[in-house]
């Protein structure tokens, strides 16, 4: 005897509890459910506790990652020639990377479709960053988005709502319910949002330490693996690189800051572990993008585009493209800060070991670099900028760095975490290595 | 530099979830926050999800069991003399051993304040049993179940929306989000309904096999030490039975048909299987409401009261109290049927080694006698009635059961799982253990 019984939501959550490996049919009538608002909140959260616990296969990875994509639209590049590469950090403290990567992997004559997000915990977003630009436009239309990126080589716009809209609500319900640290669900989430873009291929930046969401390498490695098979099972060619992200990256965090910083990388003035995380990103980019055979010769084209002044010219043409004034943006470099500054010096002698991102990063959300809440406003002129980071040798009293906060109660509650964030030692500290390994 | 953060939910969830004990307060929060709609049901099916991986601390336990016990109103029996003792079961097939010794534990002078459940999954349920009574009244208001309880010595009713609500809500949201089979959250959902009857001691009978909850002793040994020590750390004593379902209890399944079976039960004249677990359990309800010393003394007790008669007098008073007629409930005996019946003969000859519990409930299920969905109706007349049961040795075509279904369409689907349910074997079955052990 056979009973044909109609799919239920409570009996895949149990199938997946029991360790079971979901059918990409159970998989879509889950999220196609969830979307379409016919199953509920309590039982996808009650699955994403589940999926924690027992994590899922590739082949269930990437059934989510295609249900997740085909909730919603999907960015049409036909017809354009393309190559379409795209890079994701898993988010970090002063990484601006992708300010820098983005013309200079178009001078190459790659396009680069980024869609990009805000500011997370005690992360940065690069859509704050950019919106710090006076008139620049962070939503773009998809026709806007296809235009520019078209005509400057790469364009950068956050997501709309008609983009994978299930990443949208199960992220949302993730925070609230204790199920955002699980890779196969990160996986999906990152990946569905890049292939609704149009990207073919992917460079992923899967940060680790202090000041990134995974803490140690093994669980950053664990997730580079899962992005790149993931990826890969879905036909986008994709390399990971695991970089360290136990200090903030560069000598800017903030809004505007960053933007600045990035105008110097674009220049040939950026701090060296800045420009070597781009370089090796973008190094990526160029042989995804059939550029150059390996990532040597990658690089070595980026250092000659950088040279040649032709990224600069893209950033500020796309900056043009996007509603803002190339002009008013260079006059506002050194000038554009908060009126409420106060300066952090050494309170002893010595090397700096380490200046720990994760509390410049809390207390970057306390001045107003980020947000406490999704509603939270940023503000463009807040921020800090280091004079010594590690391994410089300081004496006591020498300016380590200048703290902007968007008023004065929020830079004077940030100055003891940004104090207590600088640490010393009496020898000097070891060499540290930023890119612990590639994933491909 | 401290920082006071005030308590939130997913902070409950992800320390649950990483394998912490949650303090009384945290669980409070989360319990009192819910029935009072302020948490979501998605943070709570996330947080029963972690629970069901993490398992919860005797302490933690006895803490959600009194934050649910304090979600509702608690049972004032203040001034009444007592002894207060019910009985528990985690539910069976067949299982109508409540209706037989609540009047015989009352026999004893100890007092009975039964609130008992409906038919749920294969199981049925007191409350239907009872309902099949004619003019039975099953919902009692605090005040009608204090004062049928003091003078049948027993009294049998439906939780009201009063008492424990918090148990009703999450008990609701776990059936849907495959969280039900927690032993921590088990626990804290009977014995917060227990706490808040009045009961001073509880008998507990814990059932494995095909036709229980748990299908294997171990599971069902954890299940009754859980239950044995949260409802000791919260004053009350508390004996448990690991008793086996693998077969239903007595002849008779259906609701009028059990009613009847507690009738024979009352006369003396009940099926060996029945009478055994219902006299052991009632031994054990003696001993704690302070009649007995031991176990023995207290079946003895049990044994000498049934054939006293005073057990079926306190039946019947309790139907009259309760809205019934004890003279129409007598005139039912074996009339009171559905119209829909059919046979069920032996397939061969040989031993029935088995009549699996899990079949005939689900079976039962079809008939009428229990319900697929909450708002179903149950019939008070559909049901089986076993002619022969393991170790009787039959010939071909010999008859195995009566079927009795709500409707003809009803009756001719559940014969093929019932014919398949009756298990034969060529040597006689070896003994079968009913009582596998006591845990107090």
């Amino acid at each position: 005897m056979r009973y044909t019984v109609p799919m239920r939501a409570v009996d895949i959550i149990m199938k997946k509890r029991a360790g079971g490996e979901l059918s990409a049919g159970e998989i879509r009538f889950l999220i196609s459910g969830y979307v379409a608002g016919i199953i509920p909140d309590y039982q996808v959260s009650a699955w994403a506790m589940a999926v924690f616990f027992q994590g899922m296969t590739p082949d269930e990875t990437a059934a989510l990652t295609e249900a997740m994509l085909h909730s919603g639209e999907v960015m049409d590049l036909g017809g354009a020639p393309g190559p379409f590469v795209d890079k994701h950090s898993t988010g970090g403290v002063g990484d601006k990377t992708s300010l820098i990567l983005a013309p200079l992997a178009a001078s190459l004559g790659i396009n680069v479709p980024m869609m990009s997000g805000r500011a997370l915990g005690h992360t940065g977003g690069t859509l704050d960053k950019l919106d710090s630009i006076p008139g620049y436009r962070t939503m773009l239309s998809a026709g806007e988005f296809k235009q520019i990126l078209l005509s400057c080589g790469f364009a950068m716009t956050g997501q709309t709502k008609e983009i994978v809209p299930a990443d949208r609500l199960l992220y949302a319900l993730r925070d609230v319910t204790g199920t955002v640290e699980s890779i196969p669900l990160i996986t999906a989430s990152i990946l569905s949002k890049k292939a609704a873009e149009g990207a073919q291929a992917l460079v992923m930046d899967v940060k680790y330490g202090s000041g990134a969401f995974m803490k140690n390498p093994e669980d950053a490695e664990k997730l580079a693996v899962s992005l790149v098979n993931t990826a890969g099972a879905m036909g986008k060619k994709t390399t990971a690189l695991l970089t360290c992200m136990d200090e903030p990256l560069g000598n800017m965090v903030g809004n505007f800051l960053e933007v600045e910083e990035s105008l110097d990388c674009l220049e040939g003035k950026g701090p060296c572990d800045l420009m070597e995380v781009t370089l090796e990103l973008a190094a990526r980019m160029a042989v995804l993008g059939g550029k150059a055979h390996n990532a040597a010769e990658g690089r070595a084209l980026c250092e000659k585009a950088l040279a040649g002044g032709k990224p600069w010219q893209l950033f500020l043409a796309n900056v043009k493209s996007q509603g803002g004034d190339p002009q008013k943006l260079l006059s506002l470099r050194r000038n554009y800060r908060s009126d409420y500054k106060a300066e952090i010096c050494a309170e002893k002698g010595g090397y700096i070991s380490r200046i720990d991102a994760w509390k410049v990063g809390l207390a970057g959300v306390g001045l107003g670099v980020g947000r406490n809440k999704t509603e939270d406003a940023v503000s463009p002129t807040a921020g800090i900028q280091f004079h010594r980071k590690r391994p410089d040798l300081v004496k006591q009293g020498d300016p380590i760095m200048s703290v902007w906060g968007r008023d004065a109660r929020s830079l004077q509650a940030a100055l003891p975490l940004l104090t207590e964030a600088v640490e010393y030692s009496q020898t000097a500290p070891p060499q540290r290595k930023l890119i612990l390994k590639e994933i491909c």
